[in-house]
């Protein structure tokens, strides 16, 4: 049985491995189940001591068994140390099948292909994959097919039950021996632990590991103690080095520049350049490029915004300090600026992945954007974006907050060259559908800006602002003059990914290559 | 049926009006059950608007109905003006049955006797009671019992589904649209909210009053946007000048003054007053002077506290800008100088009373306590402590964190004079068990120390210091003579309260007068 879902996708009917398939539908398409999934209880006693002497006591501890799911986040992305610690102590104590959340992952995860071919991992969510898993899972190397969430579709899936976390190990850069934990003090400082915060609340077992104890009790703390079994002292528990890579990038290629101003242009067009504005930029070239065009003019407007939010780097933080927002909402810090700055200014907000973009909650900030920048790998006539696959058909990134923020944000502008490396970027159909064009306002090109037709009202404004507009279909067109009609690349029927919306619909599955 | 219980008080097996009895075992006698309550979902919907009109508005789109509970908390204390406001417009609006979870009850709630005896309110559940409420249901003019427990047991009990709330009403001095609110901003500022944030993850609906509102987003949040339905806009949610009513009593009679220096005395006799001691005191007036006199020796030791925690006043407030304590760690601020310290001092930190107290959770901060100042109505020779009714009968209290507090520290001192107006306070049995003589590890009162048998080791510190002991039937002996054997109140049958100990079982029930 196959199903056509909102999107126009064939989708399976049943995919192995996979949970019950729900199509999905339209951005708020489906309502909740009315309650959330049990936490756990515990029992606090005097005297009682969290500490454990290394990870192999912890995994005992917290009664890991075969088939068990394990959670890990982030936060220190491509400098993280736990993962790979934990997983690696886990083979060699024997155990097999483990089921593992990771929020993201990256190419400092490389021994997780070996874990899966040997069985000690037999499934694997995520939000994000780049580096070697995301090749070996790209050419079918997985017995399983991995899901992939948006950063708040994996918080609604934990509350929903879908991702039912037996033990949760947390990266920490500081903790107290009660596991009040955070990720500003100590040596590892990474900023904000935004996307471990459900897992908290809900996992059955719940390990800190930290290379910094300070005494109790440690304050401010991310999580507290009422939701934390063990803590671990490791030597190294990540290296904030390693968060920028493959993250943030600067630019100054004069293509991306004028991509940038248009995209401060069209907000500006439409009117959400005024006192209270908020914004997240992703952290592409030219999404960083545009949170610079965004200050001068409201520099020049004299307005000064609400909130900035996301992933943050330190050119957010400069804007807070500066006083061109007031707050910044934060759930991944980007640089050693923005940590300081989460530590430092009490305008600068960790907040939980739950409260960024959980559409099954009673409320979540991305609801309260006014104008998002999003990056595409491949955008289509219909303003699907695709972040996950590139156009030889690997996958090499995913949602995060893509999905989220577009549906959440008055205003989503993506940026993107129509044309890279030779390749088309706005095509018929992308690969992947990772963000609806349901949801996606305007596609800023160096060729023009393209407006989706649902957006009439964004058309007039941005006509009215004399800036430079081309149909979708004529973009698409234009493209196909300079690169040829793009080769499909040749995939196999195997399924290697479930791609979810953020509502726990399927949106798209990912086929193997070859 | 009766059952003698772990105090060796009869309770009956089976109460009208409360759910199945649990006898009181030890403290740490029984286990949770494994999984909590579910907590609800939500559907966040960009441009949704949480704001509401007005009072009568919030209880009609919340779904009450008859026999629903509705919660508040008592961070206004004697100033709230929430409680009285939503009651009186659910009178109007002809509700019946419905069930009150307020966490303390104080003479401003008045109206509640009216709401009761009219049927508007057919339950009532509390962690304290003082004033008109008190008086009405000791004569036994309620239709049902109240149920009173301790601050963490009250959140232990939302959390095991034993209090359901279906809307929980939060007075905030501030918050913003998306309700995200806080304490300490705005004209109202009351402090810490630290008695709501388990009903705000459990209620079924939530509904901020508050008189400030600030632009989106509210920094910071006490409680944030993902667990808030509705935000109501009301001309006064409180006067902060009414938190220190009956709360708060500074002292300079020579009799309270030595027992508070007895107090410290037999605190660094134990050996506690080292480098990271830990210490709460109650809001009485030896306890108060006990932490004067705990700074004196701290400065004379050269020694510097881990945190300071309860109820904050703002000698505490001082103590930590004075770094005395490296901490604050406060559920209740109870003067502007406390207020104003957890607003600017990022080591005066708010936390939830569940962190506080919640005996079943994994890990709260009363079990990290070291040494805690406790007061009494009445103290019996099993050490058995009495806060909830006077020598006539009469409730004029509660738990609040005694049992708690008890319970978790190291050391829990109970300061009280022998006899207060030639009423004797140490006796046979106290008339209402509070918290058990177990948990309580010496009684100082102008007699004397009298160390409970089971810390002979306290015992023998006592005695190395050449601090004044006085064996506890000794002192009960000494007490006689001077007051003559006390006349017992006279009491019918019928129960008006039932003492829950922090666990959820009945500990003791309380009769009315006459």
């Amino acid at each position: 049985m196959m199903i056509v879902n909102g999107v126009g996708r064939q989708i399976p009917g049943v995919i192995k491995g996979y949970k019950n398939v729900i199509p999905y539908s339209s951005p708020h398409g489906y309502d909740p189940f009315p309650e959330k999934v049990s936490a756990y209880t515990g029992k606090a006693l005097p005297g009682e001591n969290k500490l454990l002497p290394d990870v192999e006591t912890a995994i005992r501890e917290s009664g890991l068994e075969d088939g068990m799911t394990v959670s890990f986040h982030h936060h220190f992305r491509n400098g993280d140390r736990v993962v790979n610690l934990v997983l690696d102590t886990a083979a060699k104590l024997g155990f097999r099948g483990l089921k593992v959340a990771l929020s993201s992952i990256f190419p400092i995860h490389a021994p997780l292909v070996e874990h899966i071919e040997s069985g000690v991992v037999g499934g694997l969510s995520c939000n994000y994959m780049l580096g070697p898993v995301a090749e070996a899972m790209s050419r079918g190397a997985f017995p399983f097919p991995v899901t992939f969430r948006t950063h708040g579709g994996r918080d609604r899936a934990i509350e929903a039950g879908e991702e039912r976390i037996d033990i949760a190990f947390i990266a920490a850069s500081a903790a107290d021996e009660a596991g009040n934990f955070n990720g500003v003090s100590g040596p590892s400082a990474c900023g904000s632990l935004g996307y471990c915060i459900t897992d908290c609340h809900y996992a059955r077992k719940t390990v800190v590991l930290t290379d910094y104890l300070e005494p109790y009790p440690l304050v401010p703390a991310s999580v507290d103690e009422t939701m934390i079994d063990f803590v671990v002292k490791v030597d190294k528990v990540g290296d904030p080095a390693g968060i920028t890579t493959g993250a943030v990038r600067t630019v100054d290629d004069p293509l991306r520049l004028r991509l940038a101003q248009w995209a401060v242009d069209v907000i500006e067009a439409s009117g959400l350049i005024r006192e209270g504005i908020s914004f997240q930029t992703g952290t592409g070239g030219a999404s960083l490029a545009a949170a610079g065009y965004l200050r001068e003019k409201m520099e020049r407007l004299r307005v000064s915004g609400s909130f900035g939010m996301g992933g943050v780097t330190g050119h957010m933080a400069d804007l807070l300090r500066e006083g061109y927002f007031r707050t910044i909402l934060d759930t991944q810090s980007f640089d050693r600026k923005a940590i300081n700055s989460l530590r430092d200014n009490s305008r600068h907000v960790e907040i939980s992945s739950n409260r960024y973009a959980n559409p099954h909650n009673k409320g979540c900030a991305v609801n309260r954007l006014d104008a998002m920048i999003l990056s595409a790998t491949e955008v289509d006539a219909a303003f699907n974006v695709n972040v996950h696959t590139a156009s030889d058909g690997r996958v090499m990134g995913g949602s995060g907050g893509h999905a989220d923020t577009a549906a959440g944000s008055s205003l989503a502008v993506v940026v993107a060259p129509s044309v890279r490396k030779k390749i088309p970027i706005v095509i018929e159909a992308v690969h992947t559908v990772t963000t609806p064009g349901e949801t996606v306002d305007c596609l800023v090109t160096e060729q023009g800006i393209s407006v989706n037709p649902r957006r009439r009202d964004l058309l007039e404004d941005l006509r009215s602002a004399g800036l430079p507009l081309i149909e979708i279909n004529d973009l698409r067109a234009e493209v196909e003059k300079i690169t040829g009609r793009p080769e499909l690349p040749k995939r196999s029927e195997k399924i290697v990914a479930v791609v979810e919306y953020r509502d726990g619909s399927v949106i798209d599955v990912i086929r193997a290559l070859g």
